[in-house]
């Protein structure tokens, strides 16, 4: 049988890293999770074997660890694209890198100069895509959990012979929220940024009166395009983790949205791509 | 500031399953997760809670399970092209469905007729996409586990300031093969292509005499190809779940490829498509 | 063969409930998982099914919703501690009852009335066994996680034939404390010493001078009795999550303790069981 | 205040293990988990960092792959006692040392030399207890998952206020067995008890009618009681992982036992202990 190699790459993932900056007494911390992927003219290793243009995924990973010795980690999305240019500069016969990186959570503990307490599972998120034409860098967030007791309502969807769901005016709306966005000026203050549009899909969660998951996404969306001027493009997908409302008729109590059974699955999940009008 | 929505979809997502076939005293038993995407004319619930055109995700769930009652399950491939279509043609504001489905392992105990036990975590997969003008079925496999403790090399690679890695001609190769392909036929025979499919990767890992975990890959690929003329195209991602060689020699002791430390992370994630040639 | 059945309970675990309070606008959340196991007189019920003494583990998980809406949770520990009298009280077969409960960490955004965000990992757990003689109620806390990134030595211990670790005094501490105490007043302000207690772990991770693991965790014990005047016996149990130091050396540069490689297997385990002197 | 370390032990855990053993072309394979703690006289290292009697946790690690090489791994019962036994010997401030080893299930592909695929998540474990007076060897399973879709029913258990569960007299029973027992001779032959006792559990399982997961397990431990004579007691931990029958009335269909929701939570969770009458 004669075949065509159509898409190849290869790279090394979860190469995890500590990074500690010391400013005298004074320590930084930062906790990290690293992907590379590389497209590029390895199909020789895929046909016959022949690793002349296999750039190790162990050197991949020494790489990050000495980048992040003599740079600092500065941001994630500053760090992702140095990685990312080091691999198209020195190596001709990459064509493309993928970046991944994941900035899990650490709290100072109050204003101690050492020592750290794990936040949430909330993480921040950066995807580098660069390849000889054009780089791309998508800073986000995911796992960011979210939930409110009320000002969610449901109703006025679909009713057939499939549907057996109450319309609801009060219920439970409990989320992950992963969302990631596009900025339009090439080198933003990524912190800057990050706290913004977090702090808009927080604010909004919590704010808006939702007549449907899908309500409550554009309006996270519409919010983080109104913060932060530099974001042109936003991508949200919120998981809808449904809490049922316990019946107690058969005990003769009722239930006044009181005590409800979180669950995980299934779950509904809802997506949507808001643009800055004028932009593509 | 005014946006655009320029992508959206929604749905259920896990959806579990177990079906059971009674043939008189003998059981056959199927147990699935499905998740269900629609993409439609669904702006207006986005925009301004206006919920109309939306199918609850509830109702999604509810189908899966009067479908799986009303026609049973088949194969994980035609019962997800069922599903799609059922969408796409009972609603008109639908453009389009994606149907993910991952069937676990049961196996009969002995010839029992009603009693099983959980196989590996090696499951069956397909992904239907179905929109207004085109079809397109995915079967696959995930998570399948395979190891060899010999015949794999690794050589010849690119070194320069950032290689610390020493070439080897003998090594432990371990993956968790994810592989998924496309037929040329519309209704092929699903459960004797995915036999014969996964038969050709397991027995081409074990016989294969790998030079990088590339070239197994393709040997793999390009194995399917030849047993499988319905198949067109297929995707493999191989992960490598290193094993590290002990180091022996501070006790005074030779380890001769005996004594290894599995690792999880980092690892290496090595892809590629095959296509049989003089097709897309 | 004759046999006898020596021990038997049986129960229903990861109740999970999720529990709003409404004072007015203003409404507080708890989420819970919770476990019963009751001892008893069982035997009948293994021996040759008859069920007649059997509570079904459905009426437990019924239980918990219906004294979750009629008396509310107050603290885990209280709430804990109603549930196993209830089953005492209510069925004379059973001879003792063991409720685990472990509360998720849910805070306040800003000061908004009815939404929330996850905390962290961290919960709060308790675990009541009641029989008719006795009640032990262990308050605690799990996955409590900590970093110091100095201040940290281990030096001293046993160097033999199976010894490679270097002495260092300086490393990354790095742990996921698990705790649990004993009161001696029965009914104690939970929430306050569950505060006094955890802010006591922490805040000693933070200021001690490690020598080792052992160490730190004598001195978190010794705070929280310290602390904690209703507080007679604390066990903790704290992980050591190595954090090794990535040689750079291959690259000519020099790692300061900057950049280290995280990891969660294998890990150090280190338990400790600190009493009050002259208290059991 | 003044404290007491009442209680202490340490140790390294999630110790990560593949050995390869080559008789010529064909090797054999097996992976190991393995913990060890161990207790001792350790007071000075917790009371003051006084860390001379203190065996790294890394030595343990390095003793474990020493061992592996030195000896290979022959049972997991015969390895944990080797090891469980080196650390009292060497040494003398050891009181007593626990070994828990866990086993994954490698099959090999056909009757191929070298080449392996991952069985179930089903493990064979082992806990060692041994101190300066006596050693306890439990052999078992873990996660060994079965389901039988009929020949299960629950009635007859107590109703009251609290239950709303029907009667039934044909379910789905799913369960993930664990289980581990004692024997009563030093050294058995332990594949060989190994394999009766897994065959009897899995066959009892699948031949029995069941009134109750309680008599579900009192049945499997009798015939594993039966089937080895050299096991004097068996301890049981059956989660009953609930299927829930989909209600299909809304939709005018007829459920007869054909569609299932599989739950992991809230579960059941039924234990026993059997002993040889006649025996401790």
């Amino acid at each position: 049988v004669t075949v065509v190699l159509t898409h190849n790459s290869y790279g090394k993932s979860q190469v995890r890293l500590t990074h500690v900056t010391r400013h005298g007494e004074r320590h930084d911390l930062k906790e990290l999770s690293i992907s590379v992927q590389l497209e590029g003219d390895f199909a020789a290793s895929y046909a016959s074997g022949d690793n002349r243009n296999i750039v190790a995924t162990d050197s991949m990973k020494n790489t990050v660890y000495v980048f992040a010795k003599k740079h600092g980690i500065g941001t994630i999305e500053s760090f992702g694209q140095t990685l990312a240019r080091h691999f198209l500069q020195t190596y001709a016969q990459v064509w493309a890198a993928t970046i991944a990186l994941t900035e899990l959570s650490w709290r100072r503990i109050e204003d101690h100069s050492h020592a750290f307490i794990s936040g949430s599972n909330e993480k921040r998120t950066c995807l580098v895509t660069l390849n000889r034409q054009s780089l791309r860098v998508e800073p986000g967030v995911s796992e960011l959990s979210l939930l409110k007791t009320t000002d969610s309502a449901f109703g006025g969807f679909v009713r057939d012979e499939f549907t057996t769901l109450r319309e609801t005016n009060d219920r439970i709306l409990a989320t992950l929220v992963s969302a990631h966005w596009l900025c339009a000026t090439p080198s933003p203050d990524w912190d800057g940024i990050h706290r913004m549009a977090r702090l808009s899909l927080v604010d909004t969660f919590a704010r808006h009166r939702s007549l449907s998951v899908q309500e409550t996404l554009h309006a996270m969306g519409q919010a983080v395009l109104a913060a932060c001027p530099e974001i042109n493009e936003i991508t949200l997908t919120l998981p809808n983790k449904h809490h049922l409302l316990v019946n107690l008729e058969p005990f003769g109590l009722d239930n006044q949205n009181e005590v409800f059974v979180p669950t995980d699955e299934p779950h509904g999940l809802i997506t949507g791509t808001l643009s800055r009008s004028g932009t593509g």
